[in-house]
């Protein structure tokens, strides 16, 4: 999918909700469970029920790895479910020497691998640019990079302050840290300004969670034009509000994640109706962020 | 597997081998591909002609993700096939918020869960500590970090001079980075301390590529007990007696990974036995530098 079929759609469906399917075996509505794949009646169930509301779709592959074998089946049949016209990311975070990166983008890309044909995948940027390129080698397909995560643990490396220079200064003393032509960031402002090297905003999104409000209004100015996938919403006590009015741009540029809070609306026969109920009340949420940034 | 169970078969094979199964369907011997399940006959004959020589196997779980389904059943029957004595480690490079980590490491850890029970698992750092921390709440279980990566990229991020002071200084000049009482690292390095707050020797290894020898010293220097996870000897260039001269320790303190040299010593029906030679030269240094050692 292409930036601009991503934003038109944005604006057509006034949403930019990602739905996480985030789903889990042990919380599934017990009369699914005599289903013959549970996991992919309750996504389906899930889909039907948000795909008005929703512009993008996000599995959480942990979540199929822990069911072995038939776990890839059922994230096999939920990506084929899933309508054309929605983004879809593999929340894989994954990131490798260059060949074996090869492969992990191999098994999310190619259908003839792993039956996957996702549009994007989540990758961390610890191990760099050759990590990071085998799964821009596939034409129209999408890195969404993590930068600054929601959790917690995002305090202990990605907020170090780095210099990008590397050898002199410190052992004499450090003057060289005072110099202007040596850039200050925080790892996670770094990783955002060296991956715009590797790729577009065509191609690449960062993520960042909505945890991190107070950051966002720096990040929009390090990516003006980027896609920011943010998780966080909900369950993790981000704010939708503070979110969109910080991140929000003319193409939209923001997906923002919910899924806890969609999929577990309701464990009962209705929790497919509670789910679109909520969708729902995102999605109207979220058109009046889209109204108030014109 | 104990820190001693470990170190004692270290010093009883004479061996801190770890063979790598990064088994590439498409590089297979063509008569093993009329197998049911090629990849496992692989294994099966690569694990049977090293395992006199290895103390370590190690599945690159990309590898097997790339053929769907079936690639899961391979990987399961490699995990069973390997000796009790021989460490196992899931090369995963996984981590995600607590929820998501905890869920690959039912995958790997808990046999009920998807058929898998590693000793160990392979865990990117940059989502921090409570991303990696679900690894550890499985008793006796490992985690091993990415600290130095043998890659290119590896420059890209974890090289770069960090701090673990915040806030304040640079605005105002710059002065607190010559104070005595900021840590000024690479941030490969600040892995390495912080991750020490979260486990000992005992649970936690790293990660450094053999293409960074001149570092290894130092690594040694701030992890003197750990055991190192260290890929990149031959096919990637890293020289086995600078590593071993830098990074062994009474206990062993190394595992040293080889992948394509032994996998694929030939692609005829000798493969097995030209692995095993490939193996047992690689043992027989090692049993020189452990010798050196004393």
């Amino acid at each position: 999918m292409t930036y601009t079929d991503l934003s038109e759609q944005i604006l057509r469906k006034q949403s930019y909700l990602c739905v996480g399917l985030d789903t889990d075996l042990r919380k599934l509505p017990h009369h699914l469970l005599t289903e013959p794949d549970p996991v992919f009646a309750f996504n389906k169930a899930i889909i039907d029920a948000t795909a008005d509301f929703a512009v993008s779709y996000k599995p959480n592959i942990a979540f199929y790895e822990a069911q072995g074998p038939r776990g890839w089946e059922s994230l096999q049949r939920t990506l084929e479910y899933i309508p054309a016209d929605c983004f879809t990311i593999a929340d894989a975070k994954r990131g490798d020497i260059g060949n074996t990166s090869g492969l992990y983008a191999r098994t999310f890309f190619e259908p003839q691998a792993a039956g996957l044909n996702f549009d994007s995948i989540t990758v961390a940027p610890y191990m760099g640019r050759d990590s990071v390129m085998p799964f821009l080698d596939y034409e129209g397909k999408w890195v969404i990079l993590l930068a600054l995560t929601s959790n917690p643990g995002s305090a202990d490396f990605q907020r170090l302050v780095t210099t990008s220079q590397l050898d002199g200064g410190m052992a004499g003393g450090g003057g060289d840290y005072m110099s202007e032509n040596v850039a200050m960031d925080q790892l996670y402002q770094t990783v955002i300004k060296t991956a715009q090297t590797w790729a577009g905003p065509d191609r690449m999104m960062f993520v960042v969670g909505a945890t991190q409000t107070s950051e966002l209004s720096r990040i929009r100015e390090l990516a003006p034009d980027h896609f920011l996938l943010v998780p966080g919403v909900g369950a993790q006590g981000g704010s939708l509000a503070e979110v969109s009015r910080r991140g929000l741009t003319k193409a939209g540029g923001l997906l923002v994640n919910a899924s806890r809070s969609i999929l577990y609306a309701s464990d009962g026969l209705d929790f497919a109706a509670q789910a679109r109920t909520e969708a729902q009340t995102l999605q109207k949420e979220m058109a009046l962020y889209l109204a108030e940034r014109v």
